[in-house]
């Protein structure tokens, strides 16, 4: 099975509801803003394993569209208040909202996202108190979401947190996206119960996994891959596992050095590589990507009572991808 | 009947179930900073909007609490928002939450008390298909509001614009709002269509009134009565039904005048004041005041269907309401 094949299959299809869905409006500006992002590509991740998660279950694939747009769109909210919280620059190689349309328009095509979601999650046929359960979970992660972007901006402005935060954090404010996904695919594919909790076990850990991995993929990829600026989380003193790891394990010299550098702004170009040798010398980057790898193992084992099936050998393999992928 | 006495009474009752719901909460900054604006008192005019209306048509007042309270939430999600996208710095005699707390922390808390408002509407008891009708409706009239803030945004960057355009912005900007809270009201207090119809057109009206009379308060009242900056509306060409009729109407030298000082942000203070005797001299506050009294009448018009009662005085006492506030 080629999972890249596959993921494209279903995204291409994802694709076509999604662009219907976001079509005309008026202003145009603010729906131009609002579509700038959610059409630019990206891996559909999060609406790819709703939709598997539900073929796991035999559930209708149809069914699930409008929860896998309802969720890229709130993706695509948090990316562009998150971006203008965070003064990011660019995104998928692409200047962000706020660059292209200035700061009011941004904010404004972010909270038309938001409600867009709603509107779409309106879409979803069948009983009207399974719609309500599942849209009760939608707001739930949501909200934890807010809260997690909140400990991210709080860790900032901290000198040091330990791991169970930075793991509240990451749970909070990305894992709780592929949990919720994943469970709720599987609820509206009419799952059993023990098939809907192996799947929100299942996307809690691949989510856990694939946040851990892309903190690994900023500090080991340069910036013509990724399309963002890594310097920038060094400056803002952005606590990734890595940075988590090696604050809490610097000595001495090393622990001199990146308390200097580290969430200083004017750190300068030299600093900032003096850190990221930091990372490599005390083993943190090993460390973040085994930490990944343990995740995913926890979330394949998850799925042993399902039965076997092409949707769960995609799904298996979408938790290995998570942790292969290199942009 | 004291429309104050009675307003006061609603508002007591239904800011005791908003402080409840808005109880507790990690991290506390985020929460604190969502709770600012909502717990700063206020009048609470959509809450109570809904639970008159839903009175009205005899429904059972407690049913309709849950909607009040998330009225209130998006009410002040986008307050919060819009003084971000303005640069406002005093609401209700108050720094605004980006002062107070920082931009990143007011963008994520807006976005708090949006996912909150809906987590309050999942507490709407009974029939599930009127709880789905009614969110519905929710849905629409919040992405009116976003619509209606982006033709605010654009208006902005426009010399001049027509009645008919600002009018469309207001609807959507500010009377959608109460013409959702007065229907919805009256959908939960189980009415017939025929008022729940009449319940709508009141609300649309008394919205239309109450932003007209709105833009004139700012007018003619000053900086310590309203808690916010007047000055700003004119040095960011904010276009207000004085506005647009005055800049239809100048000719000359007067056009001239408003033409320099309109929309720019460095107009001085006695700039500033000339546009506000041109507003005067060409009795575009009238226009506006006048204005505003016609959707009243209209508003109170359409309750005619009606049977008597406290609820229907109170409704027709609040349309007046809405024109006579001097804050």
């Amino acid at each position: 099975m080629d999972i890249e094949e596959e993921l494209n299959k279903r995204a291409d299809f994802f694709n076509k509801q999604l662009e219907k869905f976001l079509e005309g409006g008026h202003p145009e500006i603010l729906y131009n803003a609002a579509r700038h992002l959610p059409l630019a590509g990206g891996k559909r991740l999060r609406p790819c394993l709703a939709m598997i998660s539900c073929e796991a279950v035999k559930g209708d694939i149809t069914k699930v569209i409008p929860l896998a747009i309802a969720l890229e769109l709130i993706h695509s909210f948090t990316l562009v208040h998150d971006d203008i919280m965070d003064n990011s620059k660019l995104r998928r190689n692409m200047p962000t909202v706020h660059i292209k349309y200035g700061e009011p328009v941004a904010i404004n095509a972010g909270d038309l996202l938001f409600i867009k979601a709603f509107e779409s999650m309106h879409n979803i046929t069948g009983d009207c108190s399974v719609f309500k359960n599942v849209e009760f979970g939608f707001i739930d992660f949501i909200r934890e979401i807010c809260e997690g972007q909140q400990l991210d901006i709080n860790f900032e402005e901290r000198k040091i947190v330990n791991e169970d935060e930075y793991l509240e954090m990451i749970r909070k404010k990305t894992a709780v996206f592929f949990q919720f996904a994943a469970e709720a695919g599987a609820i509206l594919g009419e799952g059993t119960q023990e098939e809907i909790n192996a799947l929100n076990e299942y996307g809690l850990n691949t989510g856990l996994g694939f946040q851990i991995w892309d903190d690994y993929l900023d500090v080991s990829s340069h910036e013509k891959i990724l399309g963002k600026d890594i310097g920038n989380d060094i400056r803002n003193g952005k606590k990734t596992l890595i940075a988590v790891n090696c604050l809490n394990n610097a000595t001495g010299n090393d622990k001199k050095l990146i308390e200097e550098a580290f969430g200083n702004l004017n750190a300068t170009e030299k600093e900032v590589r003096q850190v990221y040798h930091l990372f490599e010398k005390l083993k943190s980057i090993d460390y973040a990507k085994n930490t990944a790898i343990n995740y995913v193992i926890k979330a394949k084992k998850a799925l042993d009572i399902l039965p076997n099936s092409n949707a769960k050998q995609l799904l298996l393999e979408l938790a290995d991808y998570s942790i292969k992928r290199e942009k």
